[in-house]
């Protein structure tokens, strides 16, 4: 009562608008490391949408990978279910990116759950199913999909199953996205290999746009501290927001070899240098910006990843090994139409859907055509002549009691 | 380990296929209730992004009405505190939309707890925001702006404070949306006057897009047997999904008579039906095209609020309010420039942002300008003339031990 006609007070319109400037005051000037993470958050995102470019529809090789990597996600998420047998389970997908991907992953999870609990006599449990990626990722795209895949899972699951509820997390997985104590599984696949911000390197990493035999040693330890301390940060996160017993299966792209620049890490970067570099040659993009980028990724071997967790302290390693996946996800007989037979292009199709963003911040709109142009060639000449394939480090983990 | 080079076998392939294809199959041809229930899913939003005639733009009478809720808002929270002294609060926006509003109401509840935290001498709890909508909402652009409210309640709030993380949570608050007992406060504001679906009308409502005095009486029975129903539907889930003592402020548009075609119910409907009726005089759009159109909305008093609550059992009222709201929220000394002077301008626009994609996808792209132009000189005309006014019923709920 005594709420009527407030409307009418100038002063409370005052107030309401001081509000609204508290809420959106004008970012104040940041520290220069802290500005650099600002920036990965908003220029590091997969192509929205459903476009030809989109990550949604190049995004084949991580689909892949996903399948490949189905024994051990069932094996944990088993496991996790067999120990706990909760009420509720608490899944996330960190770096679901905008594509079907994600709904791919996160239905092998349901469907093994389901499996296991019907044999055993179970009731449905409750699914909460939370898709994390930056704020910048096109989560309109994967939302606009969450009532047809509902609907869908409901069909495929026959007797009474769920309910299967989504959210969106936007936000890094370097920082704390959930409740303490409230998660039962975490998924990522694809995403861990980027890091929370482009290394503060003391020399300019010359001529390349990622770690390189040629790139002088402080620029590879600048890379090799900033994962250390990402993963470590990105461990300990996860481990206050998950259950006794939780479970973590992660994907990321990786290395096989012990050395940090060896060519099954950093191949596919060093082609895409090559291809600005031509630019450069011809004066289509100025030296000097070549120089001032790099790509906020590293791709760590398996022995480096066990040494971290283990630091880390919070996790048992269940499982860790490395597999391999060709660059081009098409490269099947299944595929009919010889555009997908042509490596080069959709491996920069693939490529493209991943880096645009973080290319078009940095040279601008005008050079990507070109670019990709050039890229797609050189791919499709280096795939005739040699083995190209990505490496996948796959780790399971137990948070310890 | 077995898993190397599966991406050769294309029996793997094929099933990948396969399994995309059952994530997205397409949708089964449904019964006739349940086909309409999902097109207000995909056609009921705000206009998105922060243009012209976005809702981010427009929504200023929203705006007020939150601040106008504040004091029963902080009182409703304060009591949650400090009854559950909870270690981590779970926060969520019901019918959030895509405008800052939803962070005006979060910060306000955010900023509650804080105050009264500080006085006991407790330490900040962790705040979980969930900000819901349908899945056609705009979340990109309130997920872009997250990192930025989340930095500046950081810097308001000088001592130690949080972490405060947020999810998107797509998806009808006419079913479940969380875990069983996971969350402590609902707010929702101007949202759940949107039904889950236009009632099953038996008789043509010629002439008119909502209840209206020329409704036949079982036009008007058919929206408050859905009203019923969906404002029940409502209860149960939320009640399923809050913790024993978790608290709810409702704000809904709604009427003060107990005649629910009454004016101050349904005028602002009426009288973009008066647009719509002079283009069809003018042979601008068909009459049976607006027989066939009617707002999935209902405008409940405050009695029918209080005995639908008492009905569902699971919830106490503690306080049950209507406050009434000039139509133009930029009616005050406020405002210098003339342009927000002209009601009729800024009503029409409030309107558009939130009817445009419902009228689209009715009647097409193409009328849109000359309906809202027409809406516009008709708001003008009468809001010269008569006062103009929302009812707001307001409702704090207790869930039941």
């Amino acid at each position: 009562m005594g709420l009527e006609h407030i409307e009418h007070n100038t002063q409370n319109q005052g107030k309401a608008d001081q509000l609204i400037r508290l809420c959106f005051i004008k970012r104040k000037q940041e520290t220069k490391g802290k500005l650099r993470v600002m920036e990965v958050i908003d220029v590091l995102r997969m192509n929205g949408g459903i476009g030809d470019t989109s990550y949604a529809n190049n995004s084949l090789v991580q689909q892949k990978v996903i399948l490949m990597t189905r024994p051990i996600t069932e094996a944990a998420i088993t496991d996790l279910y067999c120990s706990l047998f909760p009420k509720s389970i608490s899944i996330a997908d960190l770096g679901c990116s905008s594509g079907p991907n994600t709904f791919l992953a996160v239905s092998e999870l349901i469907k093994t759950v389901e499996k296991k609990r019907k044999i055993l006599g179970q009731k449905s449990p409750e699914y909460h199913v939370y898709l994390n990626d930056l704020p910048s990722n096109d989560f309109n795209t994967i939302f606009k999909s969450v009532p047809r895949f509902q609907e869908n899972l409901k069909l495929q699951m026959e007797s009474e199953f769920g309910p299967c509820v989504f959210a969106g997390v936007p936000g890094s997985f370097y920082q704390r996205l959930f409740p303490a104590k409230s998660l039962h599984f975490f998924h990522s696949s694809y995403s861990l290999q980027w890091l929370s911000q482009v290394p503060e390197l003391e020399e300019v990493n010359k001529g390349n746009i990622y770690m390189a035999c040629s790139s002088p040693p402080s620029v590879i330890k600048a890379y090799i501290d900033q994962f250390e301390k990402d993963f470590s940060t990105f461990l300990s996160c996860r481990a206050e927001e998950l259950v006794t017993g939780g479970r973590m299966v992660l994907t990321i792209l990786g290395r096989k070899s012990v050395d940090p620049c060896s060519k099954d890490g950093c191949y596919i970067w060093d082609l895409l240098a090559l291809a600005l570099k031509q630019m450069i040659s011809e004066g289509l993009i100025e030296e000097t910006k070549l120089d001032s980028f790099n790509i906020p990724q590293y791709t760590p071997s398996p022995a480096e990843v066990r040494s971290l967790v283990e630091m880390e302290g919070s996790f048992t390693v269940d499982r860790l090994e490395a597999t391999e996946i060709h660059w081009n996800a098409h490269d099947s007989e299944y595929f009919e139409f010889d555009e997908f037979k042509d490596g080069g292009y959709n491996v920069a199709k693939c490529m493209r859907a991943v880096a645009e963003p973080l290319l078009v911040s940095h040279f601008g709109e005008g050079i990507i055509e070109e670019v990709f142009s050039r890229y797609k060639k050189i791919l499709s000449d280096r795939m005739s002549k040699e083995k190209t394939q990505f490496i996948n480090v796959i780790v399971s983990l137990a948070k310890r009691a």
